[in-house]
């Protein structure tokens, strides 16, 4: 079959890239190896959000007490995991009707570019069939990153996919490595009872968040029991025994962690392997295909998006990237009257969903002041914030970063409850280029969490009036 | 004592007024007749969503299951509302540190306003005092309107302060009107197991949404088991036996309804009652002080917010008239280097907190055809929202309604989980007058529920990816 465009993967950033595609007119393809919808809906963003609100559910049921109720509860671990694989498939299926909808061929299986506008597709069975393709989208996505001192082996050593659907809950765990990953399976198995104990090689969890986010995860995930090590690295880890036993290097010397298992989270790694980048000449550098600001590949009419290619790894990017790449295409064949804004890399928002929620755009303090701005910085306790109060969810805070000299909105770095929906309007704001009076201006709701931002930026100014 | 502003009233008004006169170098008193915080702190936004927690809290028992979790949980009434007096108080004494923080006096009594300059206040024992103030702002507040036909005992027929401090929870409650305070108690009391029936003299429940808001409250109350009565109207109200009888006129005839309470909520009138005004010829019309936008009356000196002037009767709505009321005395007075700039009512957000939430800001669509737009209308559901759908609330949409001459950003309507955190980016943005192809190359955050902002944007403009 011959297409306008074929993408290689339908994850966020590849079905996002087909259905764009297939609304400017283009005739479209989708090759996908395993689940529509890729890591993000069936392994990913969305089961993981269904277990953590499991979580959430068990610590009401817990701290009912505290909202006048008497209440009991205890969790059944597979119908925790069986809800949850419920919502992704729910998810994938949707993609699939969208795939329908829009009219988008799904060819199920691996799909390999070996020559210009040609895709080697082999299917599970080894069977293999050619798909042509004016312009080839690879948005092949990644996978988690294995060291080798802990190789992925699904039973003791285990990856996110595993702690996903474990057949049984384990009583203790050890997770290296704390970013998001980290930490929600963290603040998950913890909620549930496992014993967790988080190893971070770098000298703070959550390393990419401003550091005042760090002190104050920390210091909430060891108020709910979870074991941190920090500058710490797994040397060695033993499964020749009932569970798993880590050597951990730290300052202090050596210990040996115990547990059921190892949930090894230390990043994830792009999809590149076998699909034609060597053979093609298609350049790429440390793990990561090298496109210009329209995602096109050194060769002409192979692009690609979201994980395989530089900037984050999030999926939120990956449909932004899609949208560009497909628009542009569609600039260049006269099928779409505007060429697409380049993505702004400094302006993508950062979510993390373990309780308390981070949430977080721009720069950091420490990078703001690296960079040599003169900062005015705010910081307003959600202890003050009387919505906050009232849900019962009073830790964390609100941090914003302004430029002192022109008032450019730099940075926003939440912790707490339902941060994760609040850091839109940054987004937003700063995509606007406002200043900090603009949003003064703008009124926010009461009672809201979402006020603690103004209030913030209050603080920030020196007009504070809830502090 | 003498002081340069004195401010009637310590709610969100008027302890606002008060701090930012302070930060200007004011010296500056607040007179309060109750609690410092006012209805708003101890009677209304807060108390109530403590309450509101405590019914979701309950919700999420009831449902545990969905989540994989079996759970048995039983309210207790007394320490239900306990724990709603308990933030109340929290908030009340946050205000009192404030004041003092602030270095601003507090005169416990009832203010009236007797000349130029001149604040007479009558303490709960009888004993007055004066109070002289250069500038005097009136943040008087408001109450629950009463009808003829309802009068409030206490008792058998009550208001919202009732409502929030029932030493027993009544079996079945008639609540008139469907305002914010009356879908935010029936879902409350609802949640708690009284059988509840709303009566609304207009043909929708919270008339003032846009209609779609209010066919899936309506839907989603019926569910929920809230009898619903709209075009309806409570004639006559008898409280002579056990409970209350409540005639109630409708299209197809009357109807009398029986309950434990009957729950007047009305809507909110000012309190401008004994401060005043009359002996002064300070102007007021249909219940509102006359004043100009920036607050001051016709009688120079005295300036009033709040409840008190027309506009949205909303506690964030006189925070920010009482910095812009304030600013302005202080740019007067050549102690603030600016002139505020003038509040734009029009972008001013409401939210209601039941379950599903509704959060809103600018015109609604019959507003805007009304006004001669021509205009691009998005709706996207909720329930194709995989954050929603992990997080187990697919109820709901959000609407958003753009111009379709120059993409200027109208209006945004929601209803469903946490709507009402993200109603501030809607608002920023259209203070920072966006179109709709700023926000939607501002990435929202997956997997986020704000992420359906961009979505219906995107339906709007026929660009939907996940639709």
């Amino acid at each position: 079959m011959a297409y306008d465009v074929v993408v290689i993967g339908s994850g966020p950033g590849g079905y996002v890239a087909a259905i764009r595609a297939a609304q400017l007119g283009f005739k479209t393809a989708v090759i996908e190896k395993e689940s529509l919808g890729g890591v993000c809906l069936n392994w990913g963003c969305i089961p993981t959000k269904a277990l953590l609100k499991s979580a959430t559910v068990m610590e009401y049921i817990k701290h009912a007490q505290d909202f006048g109720i008497q209440a009991q509860g205890q969790h059944d671990f597979g119908a925790v995991v069986k809800r949850s694989r419920g919502v992704a498939d729910k998810m994938s299926k949707g993609v699939q009707f969208l795939m329908r909808k829009n009219k988008i061929d799904v060819v199920m299986g691996f799909g390999k570019v070996v020559a210009k506008g040609k895709v080697e597709v082999t299917a599970a069975d080894g069977s293999k069939q050619t798909v042509e393709g004016k312009h080839i989208i690879l948005a092949t996505g990644g996978r988690a990153r294995q060291l080798p001192t802990m190789p992925i082996d699904g039973q003791k050593i285990i990856g996110y996919r595993e702690a996903m659907v474990l057949p049984t809950q384990p009583k203790s765990m050890i997770v290296v490595g704390s970013g998001a990953i980290g930490v929600e399976f963290s603040y998950f198995y913890n909620s549930m009872g496992t014993k967790v104990t988080i190893v971070e090689f770098m000298p703070r969890i959550v390393p990419v968040e401003d550091e005042d986010i760090s002190k104050e995860l920390e210091k909430s995930f060891k108020k709910q029991g979870i074991e941190i090590m920090t500058n710490a690295e797994v040397t060695k880890v033993d499964t020749s025994g009932a569970g798993v036993k880590a050597t951990v290097k730290t300052a202090q010397g050596e210990v040996v962690l115990e547990a059921d298992v190892l949930l090894s989270a230390v990043g994830v790694q792009s999809n590149l392997e076998g699909i034609g980048l060597e053979e093609l000449g298609i350049k790429f550098e440390k793990g990561k295909i090298i496109v210009d600001k329209f995602y096109q590949t050194n060769l002409p009419g192979v692009y690609a998006i979201g994980d395989a290619v530089p900037g984050q790894a999030l999926a939120h990017v990956a449909s932004k990237e899609a949208i560009i790449c497909v628009e542009n295409i569609g600039y260049n064949e006269k099928k779409y009257n505007h060429q697409p804004e380049a993505l702004d890399y400094g302006n993508v928002p950062g979510c993390t969903y373990c309780s308390p929620e981070i949430a977080s755009v721009g720069m950091s303090e420490k990078q703001a002041r690296d960079l040599g701005y003169e900062i005015k910085v705010g910081k307003f306790p959600l202890s003050a914030s009387g919505k906050a109060s009232a849900a019962g969810h009073t830790e964390g805070f609100v941090k914003v970063i302004f430029d002192a000299k022109y008032g450019e909105w730099l940075g926003t770095h939440m912790i707490g409850y339902n941060v994760t929906e609040m850091i839109a309007e940054s987004v937003v704001a700063r995509k606007l280029e406002t200043t900090y009076h603009e949003v003064l201006n703008a009124i926010h709701p009461h009672p809201t969490i979402s006020e603690s931002i103004k209030d913030a930026i209050e603080v920030a100014y020196g007009e504070a009036i809830h502090l």
